[in-house]
């Protein structure tokens, strides 16, 4: 089994002003790889810091990987310390990556200063990974006994240490030949952790001792269940939790609703897009969160009439035509106005389905009978229309996400 | 100078299944009481990993955070770990959180299980932090010489950790009297941090030596400056840092939007708040982004009119009265397209300002004329309108964030 530990760089990071996104994905890849991670560290831009954790990572991991202090700005000194550490004997520009600097200078319009050149100068002593996205490009170091261990240093910027993820990852199969781990998710929507934990009680006590099982709670995806299985064959592996995964299926029925990297955004675009229907969306309380939710998703634009997002009553009848005798009489937030903004949306695009929702997310604008946190979603499609009400407890930003899930979750559940 | 470690518990943040988002929280909470953290570490659901973990991170350090590892499921280990670290001698239930887990399974209407009630089983060495928002206490031991340092577990769950975290800080200014670090933070927007770090050069290289300044870029709201000054007395620390923000102010002239925690958003909301106008959103490629990210801070609805999604030139036409000859004649991603879009929702809901996207987010959908990350922004308002255009090179997430973040800075220049 090979072990690996992820550092990342950055005093931004220390103090609270960045959340670390880095080390979830280079996570990912890794196990994909069949690479365990023992542990992730996060210091800050201080020379002495980055030395001594990189030498306790190296020594009891087989492959550390760096991200962050690779910048043209002077709080960088990542580089220098990777020198020391592995005893480089000097450096020299990396013609590649100097072309590529000077190449997005000409193409942004600026001027090359020795700032930008001077990151293409790499440590003699390491394989280069090129920066197609950046200016600063990956360094692999092979060190240890025997150089059989890898010290990786990547750019802290997510989508230039994403570009070069791929040849990190085959750098390492060619000199780690790593084991493998087998993870396999299954996604719920609508049950608390303990009442789901209290409903697989007995399937856990009967899980193989190699067998592990984690609930992932996410106010967006719901709870994610993940079955680990470690070291053991490829083929076995895949069949023991195959098994699992099934008996799972079967203790929890319809409160699963789908695998892996399964959202209710895919679900419903995926859903949709076998029935070649198109939806609408009117929100109120969310302002847009469930559109944009689903319109992150690639192709989703084939599935999506159109949204309104209409805060005020005016808007509600122009556009929605909700009566105003609706609204007199219970009010924007109640079953009938979220049921009058779903058929009124749905009508307004021309769309199959629609949704709607209306509530309170907070911090102000509750009452005793409609508290913060309470929403009304609705649904309309070929079955006619039909809403829900629940309340949620948390700050604003948690309440919207909750409301939106709420309704995905409305929608799902009437279409699949 | 009081040091800290934050230690996060949970397989689920080795394999990448989650974003640690708990540790940036901590961080700043940490920091604004004057703690310098210095490391912050993950490691997994394993009993002899925490006690290892733990057992380092109190020795180099005055504090230790742990969040995690308490849940109700059976892969929470950390209670164990903390009793054999500190050498409890007995577990007890804690009154008050037992009848709040008590109080809110029947709110929820669920039976209290055995795992349920648990939650409130704490070690005798402990001063117990209630949780008023979920099941798991928090735990603070004074442990080391004369119980001088301290070491406090929190739950896992971020609003959970987040309502305790205030007790954490009384403690923390009552036990350890920790020093003064002190932060300023400026934004700027529409600047790459190459050329930044070239306009400040000179005036970091006349940076004391205790003072610190770090360049934070993001998508969404650009690059924040950061200067930071250690260990000196509160007010020469503040009369520093506001002489040197000055100057970096007078280089940087209206690269700077704000201090701090300001952002786009809360930038426009307060302009628009203070000239009591209201504010239309047109969003085709953006699909609501822009509008769900003004709804998420409180108090937005009173400067938003209202917002429509408008995938299809059909939506375009009937809703936004963009007339047909221009998607014939220009295209829906054009300079024409998106002020007639910019026009349009600002009349339909009668507003005083608007803003428009229209764009190709990708993956698909792109030309050699119109490429993947191009985008027009508009805007409308008393000064007429006006458009700009731009490409950018992220995958359809980062576009769509770009995309966001360029209407609404295209909009803060037009009214500020």
């Amino acid at each position: 089994m090979i072990n690996a530990a992820i550092c990342t760089i950055g005093d931004e990071i220390l103090i609270g002003q960045i959340v670390d996104t880095n080390s979830a994905y280079i996570s990912r890849e890794l196990n994909r790889d069949g690479v365990r991670v023992t542990t992730k560290i996060s210091i800050g831009d201080n020379f002495d810091d980055i030395l001594k954790t990189l030498r306790i990572c190296i020594n009891e991991n087989d492959l550390v990987v760096v991200t962050g202090g690779l910048g043209p700005t002077k709080d960088d000194i990542t580089k220098k310390a990777l020198s020391v550490l592995t005893n480089s004997q000097s450096f020299y520009y990396h013609d590649e990556q100097l072309e590529f600097i000077i190449m997005i200078c000409s193409k942004r319009g600026l001027e090359v200063s020795d700032l930008n050149r001077d990151q293409a100068l790499v440590p003699n002593n390491c394989i280069v990974i090129p920066n197609k996205m950046g200016t600063a490009p990956g360094m692999v170091f092979e060190i240890g006994e025997e150089s059989k261990k890898l010290l990786v240093s990547l750019p802290g910027v997510p989508y230039e240490m994403e570009g070069m993820m791929p040849s990190v990852n085959d750098l390492i199969s060619k000199k780690l030949s790593p084991g493998y781990i087998h993870h396999k998710t299954v996604v719920t929507y609508g049950i608390a952790e303990a009442s789901l934990a209290k409903m697989l009680e007995a399937f856990e006590d009967n899980l193989d001792n190699d067998v592990k099982l984690a609930y992932l709670p996410n106010p967006s995806i719901g709870i994610r269940l993940r079955l680990s299985i470690y070291n053991r064959e490829r083929e076995s592996s895949i069949e023991i939790v195959e098994r699992y995964l099934s008996e799972l299926k079967s203790i929890l029925g319809s409160l699963v609703y789908g695998e892996g990297e399964d959202t209710l955004e895919t679900l419903i675009i995926n859903t949709l897009k076998s029935k070649g229907k198109r939806l609408a969306i009117a929100e109120s309380c969310t302002g847009g969160t469930i559109m944009s939710r689903l319109v992150s998703i690639p192709g989703s634009s084939e599935i999506i009439s159109g949204g309104v997002i209409t805060y005020s009553n005016e808007s509600k009848i122009n556009l929605l035509k909700v009566r105003s005798e609706t609204l007199e009489k219970f009010g924007a937030v109640s079953r009938e106005c979220a049921e009058e903004m779903a058929i009124g949306v749905k009508e307004l695009y021309n769309a199959d389905y629609a949704i709607a929702t209306t509530g309170i997310a907070g911090p102000g604008g509750g009452t005793d009978f409609k508290p913060v946190g309470s929403v009304w979603v609705s649904a309309a499609g070929n079955f006619g229309v039909d809403s829900s009400y629940k309340v949620f407890t948390g700050d604003r930003t948690r309440n919207i996400t909750r409301f939106s899930s709420e309704a995905l979750n409305f929608l799902r559940i009437k279409i699949i």
